[in-house]
């Protein structure tokens, strides 16, 4: 599976696919950095005038409504138009769902008018888009883990009709059906802002190169993990400055062969629930 | 009192404040990256759709027009007036004042129309607020320090009905009543941009785990300075780019007694001042 | 001629000359460090209401169109018009022409309404705005290099009545009569987000210093590349990350003598092509 998986990112070096972000004014620094470290070719842009444009040209669509306005949901939705005409995958950050109405309204009003290839989020935003009750503290809460999480990300994947990750402590992929589990990473990603905004971003990046989501969600939340944990090494314990700049580093550094073996499984399924409410 | 006041951080560690951040696009993950460092839960919000019900549930709102628009203004004023409604302190951070009419008239309206707890700016930025002429250079001008600097905030905090944190040099928070001066930092926080900028974000993070402003402002100042010398250290040198990754890595390493005995002073103000034109 | 565009720096460090920028929202940070960091005094300010405040007292103003929407390209014709008005020179950063109609056209709009003193962009910007067509990916494409890198830069210098800097591998800067190539750099450039943007406004900082903008372009490229090269022995190979942080760090320790001998040599051009269509 990691050798699969791994296999992703030879084709992402090669390819080195433009990933189109509309994201919040917090990440677009990072994300843009760390796409590039990953050997990606992002590209920012949020005009009406110019969203459609860029998502037809774009190997991926990365919608992120971290600082919201209704300038930017728009923006979100003709983007998200256009890249559904020509097949282009659109992934979707759901950033401080719940914190206040507008975002979880906004949220699921893009899911409703764009196909969506995945959402991720962390529990308490994926939890407020199905309508679940979590609290929610900022943009950065809710770490979930275990049982709880999978069933979390099949119901959502379930109602929303989209692969769903929900990350944590650990990660969760799945369509409802199938999916994925991945082991790895860090806490001190939780100390660095836009830590899930850059991942979303870098699944953007492999979906533009593997069309079976859950696999191309996966090589992501693995291949991010290991760059966390080489990140927490290379910068020594000296704290979350010098973590950041190393996980840009590390970034750079993946390679085919840097996952570990046993990072990630696949997700078993009962029948009941994959062949439920859809 | 150095032990008082680091005793706030302790406070602050368990509570996670939630810090609402209206603020500038140069300065966004800076700022949301030093929170975290510290302790505190950011969030960055500005839709008029979202900014009442976001004020509302945080700890502190910090307003910055260090970019500003007729959009940004409004939501300053929105969201500083569900702050108001519901007691969470408000902090201002008047970026630039004087450099341009539009930013000190925008920086007024925000005073006149929301109740502001702590403003907190450079020699020129307060001065120009009170309406007193200095010269300012783009947005960093103003070191100043001494007496004129103790006297300069005592006129600005009793015309302008607020707490006043004039920093520089040396830092000095009061109502004019009373108040304190903090010494420490590094001219290095002069070559980072936003260096001030998180400051005032820091002090929200004080403000909304401690009542008293001048007591949570000192606080902040105290310990930001601390960090910054740490910071000086652990970059060796190297220059402002490592300092900047070094200022967060100590942001995340401040403890209660990270602050040397002697770096806070109350000041004593002469009650003919203290009993002024209030 | 190392020395005299040596020189030039030393002027910036007594003058701290005030850069007006108007740029996306990816690099603001980066943009106002760097400058920080060379010693120059940066200010980001975009509104309608202070764009020609700002652009009047500055030394230099900065266009920089690479996160456009239609009040950033009114905020970029208000502030050039006014900076033209009082003879401060204007610079242009057309990021992505090319990638979307909305670029090219935004781009050639203010060239036509605006008196550009310096366009800088990559091979494949440039070509996009004399019409020639070039492949481009991203922001982030055209290498270039060579003669045609050269033919190209007098040819948009001369269609487009400004100083042109086309960068890559070699950096080129020609009003189409005379002009300079610029040697050094390193390609870990290409793998920092804003590491073109960051270039323009230094030769902003150093077009409000000198007069001759073929000079402050040439000196501000030269100096670029010298603190690109210390940054990546400073950063001894970690990575993108890590370079980015040298670079900033080594931009602060440029000194007048910082360039080696031979990394700047004076373009001469055929009298045909000088003499051409202007």
């Amino acid at each position: 599976m990691e050798k699969e998986l791994g296999g992703l990112l030879d084709k992402l070096h090669s390819e080195r696919p433009l990933v189109h972000n509309i994201t919040n004014t917090v990440v677009t620094n990072f994300t843009a950095n760390g796409l590039l470290a990953l050997g990606a070719s992002p590209v920012m842009a949020y005009a009406r005038e110019e969203v459609a444009d860029m998502a037809k040209i774009a190997g991926a669509v990365v919608l992120n409504i971290g600082t919201l306005t209704e300038e930017l949901v728009e923006a979100c939705i003709i983007a998200g138009q256009a890249a559904n005409e020509v097949g282009v995958p659109v992934l979707l950050d759901p950033v401080g769902a719940g914190a206040t109405p507008y975002r979880t309204d906004s949220s699921l009003r893009i899911l409703r008018e764009v196909k969506v290839s995945i959402v991720r989020g962390n529990a308490a935003e994926i939890a407020h888009l199905t309508g679940e009750i979590r609290e929610i503290k900022g943009v950065d809460a809710g770490a979930g883990g275990g049982e709880a999480q999978v069933d979390l990300a099949v119901r959502a994947a379930i109602k929303l009709g989209t692969a769903v990750a929900v990350t944590g402590r650990e990660d969760v992929i799945t369509d409802g059906a199938s999916g994925y589990v991945v082991s790895g990473g860090d806490e001190l990603l939780a100390r660095v802002t836009g830590a899930g905004c850059l991942l979303t971003s870098v699944m953007g990046a492999f979906a533009a190169v593997e069309r079976d989501m859950l696999k191309a969600g996966a090589a992501a939340m693995a291949l991010y993990g290991a760059a966390a944990e080489s990140a927490v090494s290379a910068s020594g314990g000296r704290g979350p400055g010098s973590f950041q700049v190393s996980l840009l580093d590390e970034l750079a550094g993946l390679r085919s062969d840097s996952m570990s073996e046993g990072r990630v499984r696949a997700l078993s399924l009962s029948p009941v629930i994959g062949g439920g409410a859809r």
